[in-house]
């Protein structure tokens, strides 16, 4: 029966950060952020949306994305998020955007993508996924304030009104309550 | 007196890949890709070099980078590395590159920057510091293939010959070998 981790705080040897070091057993659990990939999906006019069947953000909408597996490129993760999602094959066509949510430690980046095959449907993590041209978009119910950069980004390529990539808006570090 | 550490491959519960877990005290060993974050840094027509005091490629030549922190923006750590390892205080003028090292799974971004002040000093980790012309630069004792990209790839964008962002150069995984 394994015993409860029981971690304290303190600066392993060789580092300069105090980190969280198991009582029982010795290990260093360096926390490092964490990256998700994900990409804005467009086909034509309209892009690709799909509604959140975990938390967080249950029943709200998002944009493919999910967090980097080990030995992965950002690119192959983003096509692996498309797929699990939105059963969904991609070709990526380039950097959108690196965001950071400092406070969640992530370091998001997105990618622009075309589908490479037509075909959508509801993966695993959404309850319904969906095309949506720009006034369709359900604003209300996005389920992150990057998901908004993105589309918003995304759209200024589109338009030709600006070349990615793009950071976070001004003074926002993606919070929900901003 | 903490045990060692001892590692089995399983699935936690609700997860899909298999993780490593302690037998001692059931910690989830989750590992995630790591960020690197560093930046070319500009002076007129010279770049900053510095020259590593510590393994990996002791001895060779660097543009400061580092593991991104938690709770840190990649430009804030991208400024850290330069203060850490050239005593430097920079100005971050944009993204340069995020390039891919998968078979070490970090994802690197890289910045442009420029010296808000013009003091520069090896920092611990650093042997010793420069400005280097572009044919300054000591090629042959370059650190990492993604430092020579790097260089490559702000040189681009300084001359007007390209636009930021860069990917990994085709077909380059960032092996040492290459």
């Amino acid at each position: 029966m394994p015993l409860d981790p029981s971690f304290n705080e303190s600066v392993p040897q060789g580092d300069n950060v105090s980190r969280k070091v198991c009582d029982h057993c010795g290990f260093v659990a360096y926390v490092n952020p964490k990256i998700v990939v994900g990409s804005v999906v467009r086909s034509g006019e309209k892009v690709l949306l799909c509604r959140r069947a975990i938390e967080p953000r249950k029943g709200f909408w998002t944009i493919p994305a999910g967090y980097l597996e080990l030995a992965e490129t950002p690119e192959a993760g983003a096509k692996r998020e498309a797929r699990e999602e939105a059963c969904a094959n991609l070709n990526i066509s380039g950097l959108l955007a690196v965001y950071t949510i400092a406070h969640l430690s992530q370091v998001q980046i997105f990618y622009r993508a075309t589908f490479a095959e037509p075909e959508i449907a509801a993966g695993e993590e959404s309850l319904e996924v969906g095309l949506f041209g720009w006034d369709e978009i359900p604003w209300e119910d996005i389920a992150f304030p990057s998901v908004k950069w993105a589309l918003d980004h995304e759209r200024s390529v589109h338009l030709g009104k600006a070349t990615a990539p793009f950071a976070n808006p001004d003074g926002e570090t993606g919070g929900l309550s901003e």
